[in-house]
């Protein structure tokens, strides 16, 4: 598990396991800007337990699991963190913020710092801003992370099912080109 | 084309043309909550031409193209809005809020009314109160989006590609019952 600076891996939309003081399954996350700093958002219902924990620490986590984590992740989406003990399930570490949990079982995780929060009606979205990213060896293919060998558990709220990503389809900014006029 | 009341659609990451006076290719979407209003958001890089018509009508469209739309979409992907007049490239339409251009060609579209706008230092973050939805019959399952029929067109940035979905690999809030105790 290396460091490769804060590269955003938020595509496409991922399942993905958000650590406060408690990791949670969160599926409702955005990419607000393409830059740097980057931004990534987490909207968190207000009943959740580790709203307080993020307030307090300022700092979270957005981890990734592959395909293989499908039951684990699940099963933290059921589960609350007032009653479970979900980091149990996992090897939790720690990085250069300290306070943000990340799972070791995910082959990448992000690390961010609290940037602003916005309050709605039943929800607060915590947008955070990407300090670091952590990636297994096994996914990465020339210094950048491969989303083929990284497998994400993608999610979909209308079938209520996580799917599988399939094959590479083409050349983003290439594709277009024979509608160019000469 | 049949509304069928604001049903979010995003899932997974898709690509999506946006519409506001002119349509774009945006990846950097999000979902901010699970709720009623729905809130989604885009971000957009202060250099485009598209952000002073989201800023003058207040509404704007978040179209998702199926595959079979990757030339197309990529194509307006690399285009300006100021030289090119992309909706010549699609059949376009318009929903209840009357001033937020939709694409026929693509399977779902959401029309969304502009709630808040979010300033960062390269970007506009645009967030929309999702107000209706339109999908193709061709689409629909027992009333809900068959995201297999869809067939979404992915990005990811780290591999530069458009990718396909795969197949469903289990049931949410079912797939981690195996882990509770009894």
């Amino acid at each position: 598990m290396n460091p490769i600076g804060p590269v955003n891996a938020l595509y496409p939309m991922p399942t993905t396991l958000v650590g406060a003081t408690v990791n949670r399954t969160v599926a409702h996350v955005g990419i607000l800007n393409h830059g740097t700093p980057q931004y990534l958002s987490i909207g968190l219902a207000k009943a959740h337990y580790s709203n307080a924990g993020l307030h307090e620490n300022r700092t979270f986590s957005i981890c990734l699991p592959s395909e293989d984590l499908m039951v684990e992740t699940d099963y933290c989406g059921t589960m609350t963190g007032k009653k479970t003990d979900k980091a149990a399930l996992f090897d939790v570490f720690h990085g250069e913020l300290k306070t943000a949990p990340m799972i070791r079982q995910c082959p990448v995780n992000m690390e961010l710092k609290l940037h602003d929060v916005l309050d709605f009606q039943t929800h607060e979205v915590f947008i955070g801003e990407l300090v670091q990213t952590y990636a297994d060896d096994g996914v990465m293919t020339d210094g950048t992370i491969d989303i083929a060998k990284m497998r994400p558990l993608l999610f979909d709220m209308a079938s209520v099912r996580y799917w599988r990503l399939g094959p590479a389809l083409g050349k983003c900014w290439s594709a277009g080109k024979s509608l160019k006029r000469s």
